[in-house]
């Protein structure tokens, strides 16, 4: 009996040390593997998925961990590494080996099947392989059974503790908050002459590099345990201890690269910063992705879009590129609001707006009140409703994300969940170091580092995500923080009163 | 009864895919990985190698074996696939698990005292490691016990079916006949008078990496399945089907991008031609280090420092890097033979003699007729007798290669075995098609890449490596190839009567 924790220690550092090697083969995967590996990458992948899998549901572990529950004799620490585990195992258990199956298989499909109907920019490709996901989805909550909604079952593999009772009234307040600020924003004049002059053109894809390479260092990223390198899609990925990798893209606008190295830098430092006594168990990471995602918000949005942040960038902008025109307009251009198709092109207005329509939907779905292949007609409808706009075609739509179809259902609450807790630690930042944005103005974002190491990452996931909020902050999830955020910084950048 | 085929099928096809993953680990540390998260890749290399390493002595796949070699009913290549499987299960099952794990450990900590000795360019900081892998390794042996010398069983590892009673009086023989034409070399008045003009300057990095592409694509790699990056040294990597990575690096001496990643395309091509359908078995690799190296030596050797090799690409690098100078200065300057002390920048003549004396010195130590502490003095006193060089310090010296650090001694021979084995195949290549030669000139090298493929890639390992060399060149492992090849081409070269 007393190899029962040296067991579940050695569990933990297999599957760490399986999901590092996982990590790997994905960032390979999109940055540098010649296209004709994927099959052959494929099967490492699910092999070792595989693998994981199998150690989870293993009666051996279950066993030990039963035996552990009984004890009296364990530390808080290991209390907690214990409820941890149990949580993560019983939960696979409950998902019998024949569904695992079929979800893998299934999703695989409909990965390929979503690209096809992307190329021929037609959602009825897709829409059999969704269907199918999401009967498989219902079938997930009933083995997984979470009280309340049953969308809680998935919602609470991405974020932990969270609930549609739970967020739901939060989606609904920020819905209308925003929708109202949107209508404000598009009646100014401001708006209506709106015209980018700085930022419209194609800036060299070196200098942009140039930039990325400062801003990431800035935030903290050192070259001894980061890379950044270019792949379709930005993303983080964390591949060991002391080895995280970002990636950007370099498109003609050049605050894409900006922006979203930014975005991943915030990731990335999280990672970086998880408390490395923990490193190989499940306290030493972060509890879910609606934090980890408050980290990446926070360095692209209430830093990256400041005031305070472009004091310092700006010149070096324009020096970089040799850009004319002044500050104001720069800050401007850079909080442009204009509601767009894509969410991941979207500004700090519009982008929860996106999120809310997709919960909406994802809810609909699961409870039945709405059909798959009614899905298009009604995403146009509410981005209709929301934004005001109609995609021209599904690509434009109900087609743009991958997620879907790779099973994800109950993950895009998440980024709306983080950008929320992004506004709230910024609230608290200023409150506890009223210097902070003279700190940002001169580029200086070390108290930010160490103040955000202190408070989120070196807690790990030793608390839930809306504890760890509610302990720096005073106070949960509170959307409140960021609809007033908005409503200052756009009431005065579009020029009506609040 | 009937499981035990599929049972061997996928614990072939774990292992590869394990293999493949582990290639990838090391690739990236070398090309990409940042330097601090050294420690925990090396946990991920050593957890999958151990899990390799427990399907390999499982109790229940040597059952299957030995049930399997009951039966009558299987094919011959059934057949083949257990002798194989059974001979790796053998040979592991022979090391007792407490041997394992002390070598893994040694070789760590040698590896480090071996970087160590070479920073301090020290000898005695790695001797007491090499001592203690020395005595391992003569228990390794002793566990083998292949018959005759106890170096076969080290031997066997790298390089199948070979023997130090076939491999001695061949080596006997090229050293005797290398020393004897670096002599007459040596006297010759080229010699005396040969300089660098053409290639003794610094050429631009982008240049040379240019020619590096245009180099592989002739020799048959594509772009889909294949990628050319940096790292310290050179080196190739299968990462999966249709996954082969290689890698070089750009130094002062333009040749050694160029040399170096044609030697690692060679290793590259094989791969890549390697049986698809024999994929994740042990019939779909190469069966031994030694013909691996035949493959690289080929194409860095028996075409890159050929007269019709040089007929098209001297106009080439004229052009690229603006270089003056006649097509028979540089064919003279590629081909200089010059004595020196490190081995990877070794010319064709001299190279065998650097594996000869790593050889002799290897049955030495395991014959216990050399101590591993008085080494350094009979490495230089044979870099002395062989080419007339000697040492300025250990790191020239005995220190130079990690190889023995790694617990790899039996190692060496394989390269030289390559070598000699290249030039067997080539003479055979212009025996069987005279027109060659030509198609060289031109650039094409499309039959030599069918020619290979048919001969020897699409082999596998369903024969040893002398054996394929007998079925192509009617003879096995032939060192007279070689020693003509030199002879021929170095007395024209230095002008002397062979």
């Amino acid at each position: 009996m007393n190899q029962d924790l040296p067991f579940i220690n050695q569990y933990q550092k297999e599957t760490a040390l399986l999901g590092y090697v996982l990590a790997g083969l994905g960032w390979d995967q999109l940055t540098y593997m010649p296209e004709k590996a994927l099959d052959s990458r494929s099967e490492q992948i699910s092999y070792l998925s595989h693998l994981i899998h199998k150690k989870t549901i293993d009666d051996s572990l279950y066993a030990a961990l039963q035996r552990l529950k009984k004890r009296n004799d364990l530390t808080s620490k290991q209390l907690l590494i214990l409820k941890k585990v149990l949580r993560d195992v019983e939960k696979s258990r409950k998902l019998p080996e024949e569904f695992v199956k079929k979800l893998s298989k299934t999703t695989s499909l409909a990965y390929q099947a979503w690209q096809k109907a992307r190329d021929t920019k037609d959602f009825k490709v897709f829409q059999p392989y969704l269907q199918e996901i999401v009967e498989l989805k219902k079938q997930e909550c009933a083995y997984i059974k979470k009280p309340g909604h049953p969308y809680n079952s998935l919602l609470d593999s991405f974020e932990e503790g969270m609930t549609v009772e739970k967020l739901k009234p939060v989606f609904e307040k920020l819905k209308k908050e925003l929708i109202v600020l949107l209508r404000k924003i598009q009646q100014s004049e401001v708006y209506r002459k709106q015209k980018k002059t700085l930022l419209g053109k194609k800036l060299p894809l070196d200098k942009q590099k140039e930039l990325c390479y400062d801003l990431i260092k800035r935030v903290g990223l050192t070259d001894d345990a980061s890379r950044l390198d270019l792949s379709t899609h930005p993303f983080t990925q964390t591949l060991g201890v002391h080895d995280v990798r970002i990636t950007t893209n370099f498109r003609d606008d050049p605050l894409f690269s900006f922006d979203s190295t930014l975005h991943e830098a915030g990731h990335a430092l999280y990672e970086l910063q998880l408390p490395e006594e923990d490193a190989y168990t499940v306290l030493g990471i972060a509890p879910s992705l609606g934090i980890h995602e408050s980290q990446s918000r926070f360095w692209e949005n209430m830093i990256g879009k400041s005031r305070c942040f472009w004091n310092y960038y700006f010149p070096k902008f324009k020096k970089t590129y040799g850009l004319k025109g002044n500050f104001e307009q720069m800050y401007r251009e850079i909080n442009f609001v204009h509601p767009h198709f894509i969410r991941i092109e979207s500004d700090e207005v519009t982008y929860c707006l996106h999120i809310i329509l997709r919960f909406e939907l994802e809810l609909g779905l699961l409870e039945g009140s709405l059909k798959v292949h009614d899905l298009p007609k009604v995403w146009n409808a509410k981005m209709k409703e929301y934004l005001g706009i109609t995609p021209k075609n599904d690509v434009e739509g109900v087609l743009q994300d991958m997620h879907w179809s790779q099973g994800a259902i109950g993950y895009f609450p998440t980024y709306a969940l983080g950008t929320i807790y992004a506004a709230q630690l910024y609230e608290q930042l200023v409150k506890e170091h009223p210097s902070v944005e003279r700190e940002i103005a001169r580029g200086d974002y070390t108290f930010i580092q160490n103040w955000l190491k202190s408070n989120v990452h070196r807690v790990g996931s030793k608390m839930l995500a809306d504890e760890i909020i509610q302990k720096i902050c005073g106070t949960g999830l509170n959307v409140d923080s960021y609809i007033h955020y908005l409503n200052q910084k756009y009431s005065q950048l579009y020029n009506f009163k609040n």
